[in-house]
């Protein structure tokens, strides 16, 4: 307990920390940060209180934005970590982009709590990754994601 | 041309207007709104200065958002219309919320365009409805989308 958490978005390189969803750069964003907890990656964010589909629930936009970073981030925690790093290390990790995104929403999401993503991430090229979440707010499971995150194409680079 | 255009969003009633993403009386939303061009409809927005992925192009939870509450709102427009009643009529159209959400980003979307979802909806049953988006920026089209859109449920009601 009481350990620094490092996160991956955290040692992005500065041309890419500007999301609006991860970037801790992004004045106005989320700030999503990903870390490892074990063999699962982890997001942890609460909805601030305009984050509303209608009053007590959460917008569902925003857990697709939640899905969407903790899945790009998890792909950077596990291509970081076959390449022989963790966040912190000092290592600026890959930067992935999301290929297509995901979502079931299972239950209404109720609001006023922090939201939990959990994530398994699976390998299924060298570039292109596959990382299943479970969003929960407090024990209930309340959606379900899957991201294909690819590492950034050179199109991206101006 | 100069004609008003009625969007579904502006006929919500007022205790499901909330919604961050498409809810007029979120004070901080997005103010997505959705109509009818012919038989698609359309949301048209341009994303702020904040809402970018990576400098110069536009954030995918902001598109995933869009595609989100585009199919709502489209899904809103077609129950009304078999229900007799068109944006503008005097009569509160039905609301859905999402059941699920699948975005494909095909290209990296461009920053400071206006961007414009054209929708195609389709019941597969009364309390359900498909709709197939497509999210062009300027002529490009940069991502596609599918929202299951489901009437909404009574567990929604405080």
């Amino acid at each position: 307990m009481g350990q620094v958490i490092h996160a991956i978005q955290d040692d992005y390189a500065d041309d890419f920390a500007w999301c609006f969803g991860c970037g801790r750069l992004n004045e106005n964003g989320y700030h999503f940060r990903t870390y490892w907890n074990g063999e699962h990656t982890e997001t942890v964010y609460e909805p601030n209180e305009q984050h509303i589909a209608i009053p007590g629930f959460v917008y569902g936009g925003l857990i697709g934005s939640l899905i969407d970073c903790h899945g790009t981030g998890s792909a950077a925690l596990a291509l970081h970590r076959k390449n022989g790093f963790e966040p912190g290390s000092g290592e600026v990790p890959p930067r992935f982009v999301t290929g297509s995104l995901h979502v079931d929403f299972l239950k209404p999401t109720p609001h006023g709590v922090a939201l939990k993503v959990v994530g398994k991430v699976e390998e299924i090229h060298p570039k292109k990754w596959k990382v299943m979440s479970e969003v929960y707010a407090g024990d209930v499971l309340c959606a379900k994601g899957e991201v294909i995150a690819v590492v950034m194409p050179a199109s991206f680079a101006q």
